[in-house]
């Protein structure tokens, strides 16, 4: 296939995904649901399931063989993976789960209520229960978390010519793994060297690994955290790290693969939870409640929030009613304030991402927003003064209202230059919190700006 | 080295690296400086060359090797990248263009200015920059423009032997290949196969490529776009996918990781446009008009949005000058309406983007959204309007208040959860203009729905 889109599964090119999974469902045709599956990508089959009531959901698991429901299990979003094992009978997720790699399971069943992970562990096959407890023990952003157990592992004595037939006798076993590297052990299974494919491909076939292969490779310590890796990976082009207990044993590989998509989905839920999702998690097939009650959090923390900006408008009640044409801009004041601090914000974040800033740097950080800030604000400040003067006919209301804003797009950069930095500094998530923080600081400090402003020159308004 | 950090480097365990980089700049240390760029990790080199003033930067590219060079602007960010080659003198920037792999020369000298393009490209080797020449006809946003033509190419009628023996002779030439795969060709270079190195390795070395390669392997076409082949690689695991022209000659191969950056980079520039960062890119060390330039933009589009919401205000002057406590409402009705409204973009951003939902499923999240906005519209409706009516003591106040905030939470979920899918099927990014057109209609809508109220119940206020 040349040019391969979403629509080219021959089962869905007649009707929508979804309607075809739910006759399928209706008709309990199980076979043709694995060849959906097979056949779909994964953006139409995470649309269809979405779309199930939950019900015909709870079904698919249980319909379906453990093989193929292990493999839409991959394919779709992983909070969605999660409400489908949640679903189904824990013995058939069990099922399910057992056929998935490692991290994968212990992700997943980290992520079901307490008594669906303990039910679906309770009919895991005890081999895999155990691998998925053993690595429970490590956090979801950690490398013991995303780490996978299953890699290659030879002894250092070995030859190229061992590896090459335990391979080819092993194809079966082999056929799942991401092998794009081998590891080499000593007798303590300490991690002694690392073998490209390559190395084993182009290596005389009686040489012994120890010669061959890559010494002192890069390993990191299974309680190396996701940042860490994911800026390890950025700066070294291998495919996978080994990861090593505190004794330098070997104890799996994190891909980067995985690495890529923890942080894909670190951000997503760092995205959510910006835009006031607290639980950093929401898509629209969950319980009505649940959507409600995410979003509800945030809101009634801003209800707090914005009080306290309301408490200055109230204190200035005289002086709005005596030059009730204010009140137009207040909105104003505050809406173009929080804009230029969030851009502010938002170049802080972007640095701190890309490591050209620290928590340290609060200092020049500043300096560089109040040069924008001067310019910003002045040209903003006069543009609406001006409109103002104009729509009103007063110039000193004109001026009041463009010196505020000068001033408090000043303040704003200022804030939001320096606060996710700060905010990083404390060790906190500078994407969800600086939002807030400036937003009910620039408020309060603009209406005072043009409330305190007006009432000095009350007689001119 | 086991728990790599970001300070390991030797040099810079010292002092900061950007004041070891400027000392060693200003007393012209080639040596120290290159191996500087070796030790030092990707982040602290980005974040101390954006500490440098414009002259010291320049001088970077200038002084060291060019080898040195390449090594170093591989490992920073872009946006700094283009910066430092573009301050450099132009045959200085050229021979650090000539070693680096072709997707990321053309990326680099589509971004100079075209000036200075064109002068770099004058001073690069004829056959590297007809190489660029010839990328640079596709969009960086294409396969074509995200592919890489060094890999590796065989004849079908090549035997593994024959393969093994080149690679071992190309040791050489090879080096800086990300090899995973090798491509099959047939005498007209049309892709036949592709072979993974595990293939190449458990085979037997008289058998044919013909007969061990993968056929029919999935390639893309030249003009495909990021988010297809973004698409194609979360469905599949390969690490690379091979590029064809329409006659299906294989031109180069797209590698996951530069997907993968490039679509990083993507979500990156969506996000400061979201934040009001009209160009998409902005790091302090850009020049102070440039940075003003790019917030301004919006800044000013903003005020006009703003106004159109003032002139509801304004209109509605005489009740509000009757009724002055209702002035401290008013922005907590537009930032409240704004939040709910938010978190409705932001679940349906982040379903477009997992591909839950499409442009067609308006009235489907519409529905959802309308239930969320009824409890949460209801919920948060009661709270404020309670508090209004105590901190003012006026029960007609609270209700004018309560209801309004109600009413305009669901008007601004319907939107918020609407609008992304509308811009999607328009072919706009949502990301971008969801807030602007939300916090203008729920502002203008949540101003009318108060005043309006209050006017008609004037004589209770």
């Amino acid at each position: 296939m040349n040019h391969p889109t979403s629509s080219d599964s021959s089962l869905a090119s007649t009707a929508e995904v979804d309607q075809v999974l739910e006759r399928l469902l209706e008709d309990r045709q199980i076979e043709a649901i694995e060849r959906l599956i097979e056949e779909t990508s994964p953006a139409d089959l995470a649309r269809a399931i979405s779309r199930l009531d939950e019900a015909s959901r709870g079904q698919i698991v249980d319909l379906v063989g453990a093989e193929s429901a292990a493999d839409l299990v991959q394919q779709i979003p992983h909070v969605q993976a999660v409400q489908l094992l949640g679903e189904a009978q824990p013995d058939h997720a069990a099922a399910v789960v057992d056929e998935l790699p490692s991290d994968l399971q212990t992700d997943l069943i980290s992520d079901l209520q307490s008594d669906d992970a303990a039910d679906v562990l309770s009919h895991m096959q005890p081999s895999e229960a155990a691998d998925v407890q053993q690595l429970s023990q490590y956090d979801r952003l950690q490398a013991g978390g995303l780490m996978a157990t299953e890699l290659l592992r030879y002894p250092m004595s070995w030859t190229i010519e061992q590896v090459v037939e335990d391979l080819r006798g092993g194809a079966d076993k082999y056929r799942d793994y991401e092998i794009q590297y081998a590891y080499v052990v000593d007798d303590q299974d300490r991690l002694q060297g690392v073998l490209r494919l390559r190395d084993l491909l182009l290596g005389d076939r009686q040489r012994n690994l120890r010669d061959i292969m890559i010494g002192n490779p890069l390993s990191v310590d299974v309680a190396v955290k996701l940042e860490e890796l994911h800026g390890l990976l950025q700066e070294h082009s291998f495919l996978g790290i080994p990861v090593t207990d505190t004794a330098g044993r070997l104890l799996g590989v994190v891909q980067r693969r995985d690495v890529d998509e923890a942080w894909i989905e670190q951000q997503d839920k760092s995205f959510l939870r910006r835009q006031g999702i607290v639980s950093g998690e929401e898509i629209r097939s969950l319980p009505l409640w649940q959507r409600s009650r995410g979003r509800l959090l945030w809101l009634s923390l801003n209800i707090v929030l914005n009080l306290l900006a309301a408490a200055i408008i109230s204190h200035f009640e005289s002086t709005l009613a005596a030059a009730i044409a204010l009140t137009a801009f207040l909105p104003i004041i505050s809406d173009m304030s929080g804009c230029s601090g969030n851009q502010a914000v938002a170049v802080s974040i972007r640095e701190l991402m890309l490591g050209l800033v620290k928590p340290g740097d609060v200092g020049r950080v500043w300096l560089k927003e109040i040069s924008v800030g001067l310019m910003n604000g002045a040209a903003v400040g006069i543009l609406l003064g001006v409109i103002a003067w104009v729509w009103k006919g007063n110039l000193i209301l004109g001026a009041v209202i463009g010196v505020a804003l000068t001033l408090n797009t000043i303040v704003a950069v200022s804030i939001g230059g320096v606060i996710p930095l700060l905010l990083r500094g404390m060790g906190r998530d500078p994407a969800v919190a600086s939002g807030p923080l400036l937003t009910t600081v620039t408020d309060m400090c603009g209406f005072f700006l043009v409330l305190s402003l007006a009432s000095s020159l009350i007689e001119y308004l």
